[in-house]
C-alpha cells in the first residue's frame, strides 16, 4: 500500500464537507453527499468513494450538476411518485426520493420513487440501506452511461445500471449491490494499469468478440468505437449473458422509462446534461405477517448459508452486505486509505476552491 | 428430430385435459393447468412442458401433490397476501395467487402474493406475462430443491431460483424468465446424455472445485454428496458469481420467507411434502404517469436494442421474449415435437388412469 496514505475518517469527512459547502451547498446538504460518498470507503468500495471528488469537482465547474438544482415531484400517488431532479447531485436527488419511497412504505406498504435529470449518486446499496435502517426492504437501481453490449451486439447500449437490495437481518442485514455487467469499468482500469490481460468474458472488441486487451477496450469505449463490457454472465449466451442483459434493461425500465427520463444510451451524450435515473423502492415486510418472525426467518437463512461447507481451500462463505459492515467498523472511528493520486486532487481542489486541507 | 414426433397442438391440449380431470380436477382446473404447462412447449421450452406429465403423475400418485388441496389465503393488505397453498398443484395456486395480485394492482397500484407449502409450477414467465396481458408489469419468482452451490461454497443450498418480469411493450412484450443458476438441471443432463464435458464455470464437484463432469455432478445432486450447479456468474468471485448468487437468496427472501414457508435447502426433503414457494407481484405502471407515452417509450428502447450494431457473425440482437413469441406463433395452430420416451411415458399414463390416447 506504498501508494496509499491513511487519513482520520473525520477530518476527512470535514474536509469533504467544507469542499462542497464552497461549491454553494447548504451545511445541511454538504453533510448528505459527503455522508454517501464517504461511506463507500468505509465499505471498502473505493471506486465509488471520496476519489470521485475530483470528478464531482469537474461537473459542478461544467455546468453538468446544477448545485442550484431543486428536485421536484412531478407525478405522485399513495405508493409512488416521478422526480426531475433538474440537474442537481445525485446524492440530494438520491436520499430525498429514497425518504419519499420510506415515507410512503410506512403509511401504504410500499413506496417507489422513479427518477430523472440526475447525475452519479455514489453506491446504490447507500440508499436501499436507509430503509432497512427504517427496518423496512430496501431496492435501489441506477442507470448509467452505456458500457455493456447487448448479447450478440458490438455496440454499448446499456450502463453498467447495478441493482441494490437490503433486508434486515441478525446479526447483519443482507445488502445486495452490484452491476448487471460482469465488472464494472474501474476493473478494466485496474487491469490496465497493471497491464495485465483481462479474464475472457469481461469485456468485447470492437468487432463484439472476447477480448483480453484492457488498453483497447477502454480506449474503444472512451472513443465510442465499438465493444465494451460484457453483461453478467460474459459474452454470448453460454454462461447466461442474455441474462445480464435483461437484467440491464430492467434497470433501465425501472428508472429511465418510469421517470420518463433518458435510458442507457442516451445518458452523457448530450452536451451539459449527464440525464442519470435511479428508482428507489421501499417496501414494509409487515406486509406479509409478523415482523419478528420474518426477521427471524431470513437472520437463520442467512446463517445456515454461511455455516455450509466450504470448498476446498475456502475459510468462508459471505452473505451479501457482511464484508462492508465488518470493514465500516474497523474504519469508522479510524482511518481511510486514500491513493496518493487522489490525495494530489484534493489539494487542486482546495486551492481552486480556497478551503483550507488540512489531511497531512 | 428422429427422437421426436409431431403431435397436433389441440389435440394434445384434450388429452392432457382429460388426464388431470381424471386425478379427480375440476375441468376448469384441469384445463389451467394444462394451459400452465402447453404454453412451455409453445414457447419452445420443452424441459418445463408435457415432458414433465409423468413427474405430476408420480407427485399426485405418491400424494407430494394434493389434488384436493385448497389454496387458502393466511394473512392479507390491500396490496399484498400470503397464501399457503395446502400442497395443491403448484400451476392452480400460482394462476390465483396472481389473479390476486392484478386485481390489488388494479385497485391499488401494486400487489405482491407470497405463497408456501406449493408444489413445481412450470414457468415462471406463464405468471409474469399474466400480468401483461393486463396490460401491467408482472414479477414472478420460485425456489426449488437446493441445486445451487453459494460462493466458497461445496454444498447445494439454493435452488435454480428464477426471477421472471414481463412488461407490455410493442410489437412485442418484454419478457425475461431466467435461472439465478448460471444454467438450469435439464443443461446438465443433456450434456450427460451426448457424453460432452460441460463448459468449466457451470457445475461444481464434490469439493466446490469447478467440474466438467455431467455425469460425476449430477449423482452428487442426487446423492446430496456436495457439488452442484453454480451460481450466475459461475465459480467463485472472478465473473461474478457471487452476484448470482445474492440474486437467489433473494428470490427465497421474497418466496420463502416472506409466506413463512421452506427456503429452498428444506425444499423436496420431508417425506410427502415438496413445499415449494412462490411469490407474484403486479404493478399498474401508470402509478408513474401517462402509460401510453411509457409502453412507448419502452417500446422504443428495446427497439434500438435490436437495432444496435451486431457482433461479428451475428444477425440478429434479441429482447426477452421474442423468440417465444415466434414459437408461439408457429405452434400455437399447428404441432408441439414431443420425445419419443415423453410420448410412451404419456401412453403408460393414459393406461394407467384409463385415459383415451388418441395421440398417433
Amino acid at each position: 500500500m506504498a501508494d496509499y496514505r491513511k487519513i482520520d475518517t473525520e477530518k476527512l469527512r470535514s474536509f469533504c464537507e467544507k469542499v462542497f459547502a464552497s461549491y454553494g451547498l447548504s451545511a445541511g446538504d454538504s453533510g448528505v453527499v459527503t455522508d454517501v460518498l464517504l461511506r463507500a470507503d468505509l465499505y471498502g468500495i473505493e471506486s465509488h468513494g471520496v476519489q470521485r471528488l475530483i470528478r464531482y469537482h469537474n461537473e459542478i465547474k461544467s455546468g453538468l450538476v446544477d448545485v442550484n438544482g431543486k428536485p421536484e415531484i412531478v407525478h405522485e400517488s399513495p405508493i409512488s411518485a416521478v422526480m426531475d431532479a433538474h440537474k442537481a447531485m445525485g446524492q440530494l436527488a438520491g436520499v430525498r426520493a429514497m425518504e419519499l419511497a420510506i415515507k410512503k412504505a410506512q403509511t401504504s406498504g410500499c413506496g417507489m420513487v422513479s427518477v430523472k435529470n440526475s447525475n452519479h449518486y455514489g453506491i446504490a446499496g447507500y440508499y436501499s440501506n436507509m430503509a432497512a435502517e427504517k427496518d423496512l426492504l430496501g431496492i435501489c437501481m441506477t442507470n448509467s452511461e452505456a458500457i455493456g453490449v447487448p448479447t450478440f451486439g458490438r455496440q454499448a447500449m446499456i450502463g453498467t445500471n447495478p441493482i441494490a437490495l437490503a433486508m434486515p437481518a441478525d446479526p447483519v442485514n443482507f445488502s445486495y449491490d452490484a452491476a448487471t455487467t460482469v465488472v464494472p469499468r474501474g476493473k478494466l482500469e485496474v487491469y490496465n494499469k497493471n497491464s495485465k490481460p483481462l479474464p475472457e468474458q469481461w469485456a468485447l472488441d470492437s468487432a463484439g468478440n472476447s477480448s483480453t486487451n484492457a488498453a483497447e477496450v477502454l480506449q474503444n469505449i472512451i472513443k465510442k468505437a465499438g465493444g465494451g463490457i460484457a453483461p453478467l454472465g460474459g459474452v454470448g449466451e453460454l454462461f447466461g449473458g442474455h441474462k445480464g442483459y435483461g437484467l440491464g434493461i430492467i434497470v433501465d425500465l425501472f428508472t429511465a422509462v418510469f421517470s420518463g427520463g433518458l435510458t442507457s444510451n442516451y445518458v452523457n451524450i448530450t452536451p451539459g446534461l449527464n440525464g442519470i435515473c435511479h428508482f428507489f423502492m421501499a417496501v414494509d415486510y409487515g406486509v406479509f405477517g409478523n415482523k419478528a418472525e420474518i426477521r427471524k426467518n431470513i437472520s437463520a437463512f442467512l446463517q445456515e448459508l454461511r455455516n455450509s461447507r466450504k470448498a476446498e481451500g475456502q475459510e468462508r462463505i459471505f452473505t451479501h452486505g457482511e464484508k462492508e459492515t465488518e470493514m465500516m467498523a474497523s474504519r469508522i472511528k479510524g482511518s481511510i486509505p486514500v491513493n496518493e493520486k487522489t490525495f494530489r486532487e484534493f489539494l487542486d481542489i482546495a486551492a481552486a476552491q480556497k478551503v483550507e486541507c488540512d489531511l497531512v
